[in-house]
């Protein structure tokens, strides 16, 4: 198989001034990857039409593909376009392709095109549109001898869309790329990266296998990866070893979400949940609710951060507030018992705590949190002590309560409800 | 002043596989533009002697000061010096200032080193070693020509602490820099990129201020920028003609969050709040209480997805929710009725709405949106349309929600509340 080489180009000055991180390269990098392809190297180029054309010359010399992301806007410091004419020798006209594509975006959702975004259709004389189906801007594809070029948006959900809709069919008719680097991902919850590295059987490992590590805190995300045409059963044997090990504490795996997970294996076991959330203000509620499908599980979430709301909708006694506090086990229990009966589901949970930068306390400091899980076995309560700043406190409380869910969930699978 | 242009190569497998994002070229590119250099182009290449060798070559004869990251580690896909010394036509050898660095580093820690450290210290001939005083591997700099080659570890914290340290001082020694960039952001909600684009009286700015877009969905991010000593005047005028066009899209300026601002403005107009969300399923609360400061003015919040939560806390009449549906403009008025008596607050916010996939009719498409507010003026309902996925219209939606809220709070401090 002869050479495949690809080249990422990325434009735009908050790339080279440090105002944004670009994403673009990684996530064209893992597709490509996961199909067997090579990124060989990656560009990026402010938006001045000169260091677009000169990176454009640069790369077609060199590679067989070039993607291209950014500056294809409706705005003047949107010069993708024109800098590829330049490169390629080609002249820029209205493409009537790209103009339609344009025009039914607007037309699709009622709205009035501004005379600007026909700029948007304005591209080099020999370019193919590529329809953006989130976005204004259509892509656009061009060849100069050996190598094909791809223009891509820079906003990342419609540069990821168009490049696995029109991008990678096209590299995939274009070289078969060598065999593809097979994935499986885990995403773990309870410990940390060190200790997980330390619980992993390397030397049992099928001979391939490699092991990589991210961090989406406070998740451990594991990955094994192998290549070659025994990879599905590689990766079988050496997901069984990391299950052995390491199976508890997985939360989940591949594509799926924590919150995902949890919302499936409630739905699964025919549960109900309502939620009572003090300091994480809704955060639990709203990453169960991103998921579709919520509804079949969730009746209800109270945010109750003044005391009369947990009086109100929770029921909590007022004695118990002044005695014992609104951030104490007393409180996520007398919580979740209240949010139980008010609700009448089969689980209730409360969260409460101090998420700081305020409010703590010699005995309770920044980081204390409660939770109470109310269900017909009873009530379990738990106080926690998380370190970091006030989004890492309710992220850390809103994962620890997905936990409690899951491990509930999974537990009916065996023994069901009593009640 | 001739052109001081600089370049950023970054180094490793990950980050073309897409393992990891790089985060190098950033941090580098923020400091530089702090101090008025220009990050001409990045450029990523693989742990391959030659794709080193080759990126050094082109560079060395394009810009004036390269930064190199990476690969200077102990192990055998470490091979920057080697590279850079065939690039630049020099031998390699042990350098004994940057062996001494390296036994330094493990001496003042009582650790043993391992012979594979010892490589660490191998170095093109000319190299000047830079110290490293959070990790083992010695950075060094090479001169070629006219350009300067910085060579700096990959580990982020490492890799900036020595930019800071030897970098920056030794550009500033070489070239003094432009005067520093200085920027405005401003945060709009409600109106095209195209149609801001277009509203933007560009011949009225000052001469040298750029306008820059960016997309936050649902927000438009416009940023003026310009250097020189007159700057923070230039940009007064700027920002006042972008006020005069565009200030009611204006959400926030600068690093003010839109949730930070309608926390704010509510804490600083004594008005109190509570929020009954549906289909946005606690996104609002948890928007405004990732903020710290959110119980000034935050009582509670609701997340009602069963109509039973409608009719048990927010008091919604069933045979309302029978009649309309609980999707409908006569909901949204009564959940935000029945909230602001539950809850006792100057305002009560509702939203409710089909966030999708499932749940659309043809009269309520996926996308339709109730809010209603209710305050001490009364209720004002509005529906609405959103396009897009679930998560889009549930973002939408909330920062609608901010929108009114903003509006709201800025009318009290003309006319204060009557109630």
């Amino acid at each position: 198989m002869s050479t495949f080489d690809i080249a990422v180009l990325t434009t735009g000055d908050e790339l080279l001034n440090g105002e944004l991180a670009d994403t673009n390269t990684g996530t064209i990098a893992a597709i490509l990857t996961r199909h067997g392809y090579r990124l060989r190297c990656s560009l990026s180029a402010p938006d001045q039409e000169k260091e677009i054309e000169a990176a454009l010359r640069y790369l077609t010399q060199h590679v067989q593909a070039v993607i291209v992301t950014g500056g294809l806007g409706p705005t003047g410091d949107d010069l993708t376009a024109r800098a590829a004419a330049r490169a390629l020798g080609q002249s820029l006209a209205i493409n009537d392709e790209a103009l339609e594509m344009v025009r039914a975006w607007f037309r699709n959702r009622n709205r009035q095109m501004e005379p600007t975004n026909e700029r948007q259709a304005l591209l080099p004389i020999k370019a193919i549109p590529l329809p953006n189906s989130l976005g204004t801007a259509p892509g656009f594809r061009l060849q100069q001898g050996d190598c094909q070029l791809f223009f891509l948006p820079g906003v990342p959900s419609e540069m990821k869309a168009m490049f696995e809709q029109s991008v990678l069919p096209a590299l995939q008719a274009l070289n078969p790329g060598r065999s593809a680097l097979q994935q499986r991902t885990f995403k773990l919850f309870g410990l940390p990266e060190s200790r997980i590295d330390a619980m992993i059987p390397y030397r049992e490992l099928p001979a391939g296998v490699k092991v990589a590590f991210a961090l989406d805190y406070p998740l451990v995300v594991v990955k094994l990866r192998v290549a070659g045409d025994d990879a599905g059963r590689q990766l079988d044997r050496a997901e069984a070893l990391l299950q052995k090990v390491l199976g508890e504490y997985i939360m989940t795996r591949n594509e799926e979400t924590p919150e995902g997970n949890v919302g499936r294996l409630l739905t699964a076991a025919g549960l109900t949940l309502s939620l009572a959330e003090s300091c994480t203000g809704g955060l639990l509620a709203s990453m169960l609710t991103s998921q579709p499908g919520a509804s079949a599980f969730l009746e209800r979430a109270a945010v109750t951060y003044a005391n009369s709301a947990k009086l109100d909708w929770l029921r909590v006694p007022l004695s118990l507030l002044q005695q014992y506090g609104a951030v104490s086990e007393q409180c996520a229990r007398a919580m979740a018992i209240g949010l139980r009966q008010a609700s009448d589901t089969d689980l209730a949970l409360a969260i409460t705590g101090i998420a700081g930068p305020d409010g703590g306390t010699p005995e309770r400091p920044v980081g204390t949190v409660f939770l109470a899980l109310a269900s017909p076995d009873g009530v379990h309560v738990k106080g926690y002590r998380f370190n970091g700043g006030r989004q890492k406190v309710q992220r850390m409380s809103a994962y620890m309560a997905l936990e409690w869910l899951r491990r509930f969930a999974l537990r009916q699978q065996q023994e069901p409800l009593k009640g």
